[in-house]
């Protein structure tokens, strides 16, 4: 049997990017991580070197450069389009493109009491994402989030569950449930106010956390994803995973101390972690939304 | 529309299992990072926070370390197959498993010219890894590694590249190639001398990295999968991603030096990434091997 | 000539400690990293095996855990002095303790408008420290915080400094300057208002920092360790390392574009380390406070 | 009291610089991390933002990729002292210079069964070090490594202990002892064979490590100093840093499973941690020798 070249890209990773605007005394910023990667027909670089399709990774990070100047950094799913456009429609072997970015927060230093014009305080650790593509199967947009730390002291129980001969662990009707989600919403419109729903998709997800009485993460996360698909029209799917960041109630007992859910070793591993897709039925299809190649598990 | 549940999981990560054999002066060690994620009929813990199905992921966990002991732990491509199909097999409602390992490799210490009984040094940075699914879709087992740092110093080129408006890039004859690998390879047997495969499947990897004039990364790429196919008949597929760590020659001409790549500046970040699967035509489907729910970008 | 055994201590080091106050339905959260080392005449332990003067580092552990219920976790500052005291003054060979804490900060999660009552959201990445020792030297409190990544798009300058012959950089007046801050200052006293003091003294940083015209990294730190001296009677010393995350301007030109200061590239490696102390002339000793056994450089 | 600028040095940190050989066919490689820190009286860079005695960070890490050229990279701690040396004795103002540098391990790839030409893996997780410093107090070397991961699955042992009310640690005849060492050792003299004496200070500890029935890590410390001091008249004294990496052996009696020291859990926090200096008396004195300026805790 033929041994073939399969999926396939290659681009530029990681290029850490910050836009200034200094239009006004009032400066302003945005400050990106952005990876592209281009896909077409590429297999005479693998079969025989041959690079006369290859654009290089250094021209697609002089791109990302050059565009944050000449169009400017506004939303970064709106940067990420820009940039997908432009190697699918302006270099002709090119026939997809697959932008990623990170947004990092900042927020403007506090001095005598007013916000600053020009200096800024790191914010986070959450971190704001876009994936974009765009290629035969349509234009693709899918926003996101990643490490958004988040805890919660009370409102949260797990109990009833499957047992077998290996299962030790007790019920409990009162525990620490924490995470670090990650969270990505697939668009079905490129016509968004996307810095608005990303505020209002963050909003409605740290609501769900705190006020459902959680029986286990999966109904949070299942609350979680419905209440974003039925607030906003443009959203198809959301996808999460949330590690479950154990913290486990300390055994005060053998100094005589009880320990009513107080005093709590926050664990580094193992860890829980859910994984659960929320969609709206029907909805148009993902095409290569999700796509990263070469798909490694 | 309605709002639905799709694709789900859920399972204990990192599990860090330390299995030592001592059953003879001269010990033998296993170090493994061990995730499992089970599949199977868990809506009604998403949608009403019912866990009659869910084994916890502490039971997940106390399984894998009870399991070191009464199985053992020999290839983690055997242990990993142990725990799916105990899952599947033994906990009724579970209908899919998934089991990712990374084992560590260590050495044994020499002392006074000799290895050492009871003694080793961990030997990296490169993991070994193996991702076991058992599902409806049948047994699948996907070999690999990670974090394989090579680098050539010379046998490397890149010319006759796409350039475009924003290319500035020099073409080279002559260069540093160096990657971090992952790689993954596709099983379509689980009677597979799996340490002796391992062993060989890196051992060609690294032969072709070096032995081949490279004229992109692409082409390295290729003829590492393609050695590896062809020499492995249980094999079906390899995937490929290796981000291109750049080393520059640096400019020493402002200080009346040339530089005939010899002092080189080591960047981090931002990096190529080139990534590519390497197939036999025509060879058993994947099933969900590569399925790594719930797929976040 | 003889060996001997010199500088030593040992310890437990980062028990993740999370202290709740469920006390009132407006739950309180205190998130801390502890680190314990105890010094005294542990030669036994070294020189035979001898464990008998030897409190195990699972007891100090378990010490961390037990005083943050029977003394509660309000500042780190008082929650080290009352373990370093417990040391040194309950447990009969200890003769120094030194107490290392890290603080991570949560915000309340915001739901309707308003802050939830037992939700939280990580804040970051600036991490509050304190470096706690007691022994024959006295009490002595070191405050600190570290990973304060704070940014200025104008008002830093870099010009007329020495040149040779391996000089190449230009000088500028006018440039991004960034820094991930640590920042360290030694206490005369134990009777402070230690959150109020740490609030403020972040303050006075943070204004310095922004409000300087600065000709150098150097002479910002230096504004802003002389600010808080002044401000602060009861601190005698403060203790700087600010690396200087470079941000260079993205040469545009290539493309017909100029870049005047709007487009960045913000790199990892390498970066300029500036490091100073500021003192006030004729303070109390430092004694211990900051040593750090056994010193590795 | 006047405020006044203490201890103080500047300098760029981390510059990633490969060095490869190729004057014959078959290469070699070094592959450092040097930081450069230069002492002197730069004072009104502080007090006035005057740059004159300041040479630029930019210059330094010119100054180690001119030299890796032009003097070659041998030993770390030979090109640390031509670096530090230039800067003391060439750059006028300058009084004092540390450089770090850390050195990653390569070995040749094994190609049809013989060493490549050109073309390695890296070794690790090892990291070589060196500490050099120049300026009055004389020239001073300080070898070390770091992240020497190392572990032995018997003849450790803990019992004997001091036992107070928050004690509940049992005693043990035999566990698993693991660490990942940091060691210095301070040199008398710079007509060494450093990478000789690399080698055996490396091999010496780890004989000890493996060899002796260990009471406590304290006395393996003690042990691994001791031994490396006896056989090397040129170091006067070691310094070591053992975090304790804890294996628990996994509870199997709920599942009806003896567990004699066969599975376990190895834990990420909170570790042990062990520091000791190991001296010989009356030795040349350290002088700047461990100076880590600003000195933070």
């Amino acid at each position: 049997m033929a041994i073939i070249l399969g999926d396939n890209q290659y681009g530029k990773a990681e290029s850490r990017l910050v836009r200034i605007y200094r239009d006004s005394p009032r400066h302003e910023i945005r400050d990106l991580n952005v990876t592209t990667a281009l896909r077409g027909p590429f297999e005479p670089a693998y079969l025989a070197g041959d690079q006369s399709n290859v654009l290089p990774t250094d021209t697609q990070k002089n791109t990302a450069y050059a565009f944050a100047k000449s169009k400017g950094v506004e939303a970064i799913e709106t940067f990420g389009l820009e940039l997908a456009r432009h190697f699918v429609g302006d270099v002709s072997p090119v026939t997809g493109a697959r932008i990623e970015i990170e947004e990092y927060a900042w927020e403007r230093a506090v001095v005598n009491g007013a916000e600053h014009d020009h200096t800024w305080l790191r914010k986070g650790p959450e971190i704001r994402t876009a994936a974009i593509t765009v290629d035969a199967s349509g234009e693709h947009v899918v926003g996101g989030l990643k490490e958004l730390v988040i805890l919660k002291s009370t409102g949260s129980e797990f109990a009833g569950f499957l047992k077998d001969e290996y299962t030790t662990l007790g019920e409990t009707n009162d525990r620490v449930m924490a995470t670090a989600l990650k969270a990505q919403w697939r668009f079905t419109s490129t016509a968004v106010d996307w810095d608005a729903v990303y505020a209002d998709v963050k909003r409605i997800m740290v609501r769900e956390f705190a006020t459902l009485q959680s029986l286990a993460l999966q109904q949070t996360l299942w609350h979680m994803g419905k209440a974003v698909l039925e607030a906003h029209d443009e959203i198809a799917e959301v996808r999460l995973a949330a590690p479950n960041k154990h913290h486990f109630a300390y055994d005060l007992s053998p100094y005589g101390m009880d320990n009513p859910n107080e005093v709590f070793w926050a664990a580094d591993r193992p860890y829980g972690l859910i994984e659960a897709q929320i969609l709206r039925e029907g909805a148009a299809p993902a095409g290569d939304a999700w796509r990263v190649s070469a798909g490694l598990a």
